[in-house]
């Protein structure tokens, strides 16, 4: 039977520590140049930056080629023995991390590793994962930096008001 | 406003070495039944087992309860010097994996580590991405037990066979 292949040669470069969290939500480590012929088949409608820095004009340029939305809640992570990242700006950010208009999203960092995996370890307490395996994926992505105090902020957020403002808008459960 | 608030108590146990490979295509290590309240939110439509052994009996009734579709196709992980996992295993058991009509689909093996990285390792190639970071993925996963062995077999998998049967069956791109 004669039939024709088509074959892609490209190789696509993932960020470093880029992963599906839930759903169509991503994360990784901050994305370069390199990166973006690989981001741009996620379809992405919003990225969600974590780090206080003004974005570099290349990645602006990105956002704007491809429409997408662009949120920026600078966090400092946590650090002995002052440094701790504000609840509230965690609250904050889920509330445009959950909305589905704000998908397909990507969160991220510098690494990918701290201020990004605090924030996916309160995805996962959203989506009521025992803080065993919260932990586990923690460190799978910290790792070799493992920070006692992000686990300690995962544990002791208090997600009462993101609950609540999720339920109303009836974004839990988190969808898969 | 008065307004009413549910509250979901319950915990779920992701089994170990869970993640989210690609769009509804999940990894793990092997489920108990304390992981099974989880699995359940995943909707699956399909397990891929990995393992030779028989599957045991509590996981044959969750998947009969819950209408799931079981594939066993057996490989040994690699182990040197001369058990190596069989391209031919590989690409059948990917026949199964890409198609969509078996999805949400789960993979595992024991750990969730070895023989699940290198199938998840042929993913990343016939998503083309670029060996360091489907490396980075694979020990991310299989640390501190890293095999050479392993990421050897993930970068000499020859996948014409796979992506000629993918292709003429419009699987590729595999879907985010």
């Amino acid at each position: 039977i004669p039939r024709t292949i088509t074959i892609v040669p490209n190789t696509y470069n993932p960020p470093d520590n880029f992963a599906n969290v839930a759903g169509k939500i991503y994360r990784s480590s901050f994305p370069r140049p390199e990166n973006f012929s690989f981001l741009q088949r996620l379809k992405l409608k919003s990225i969600v930056v974590l780090i206080p820095e003004p974005y570099p004009a290349e990645n602006q340029k990105f956002l704007q080629d491809n429409n997408i939305q662009f949120f920026q809640v600078p966090i400092s992570g946590n650090k002995e023995p002052f440094i701790n990242i504000p609840q509230e700006s965690i609250t904050e950010i889920l509330k445009t991390v959950l909305n589905p208009e704000n998908h397909p999203l990507l969160i991220h960092c510098n690494r990918g590793k701290h201020r990004t995996g605090c924030l996916v370890g309160c995805i996962r307490k959203l989506q009521n994962w025992s803080l065993t395996m919260i932990f586990d994926e923690y460190r799978r992505f910290a790792a070799p930096k493992v920070r006692s105090l992000d686990q300690q902020f995962i544990e002791l957020y208090e997600d009462m008001e993101i609950i609540d403002y999720a339920l109303i808008n009836n974004w839990l459960p988190v969808a898969w």
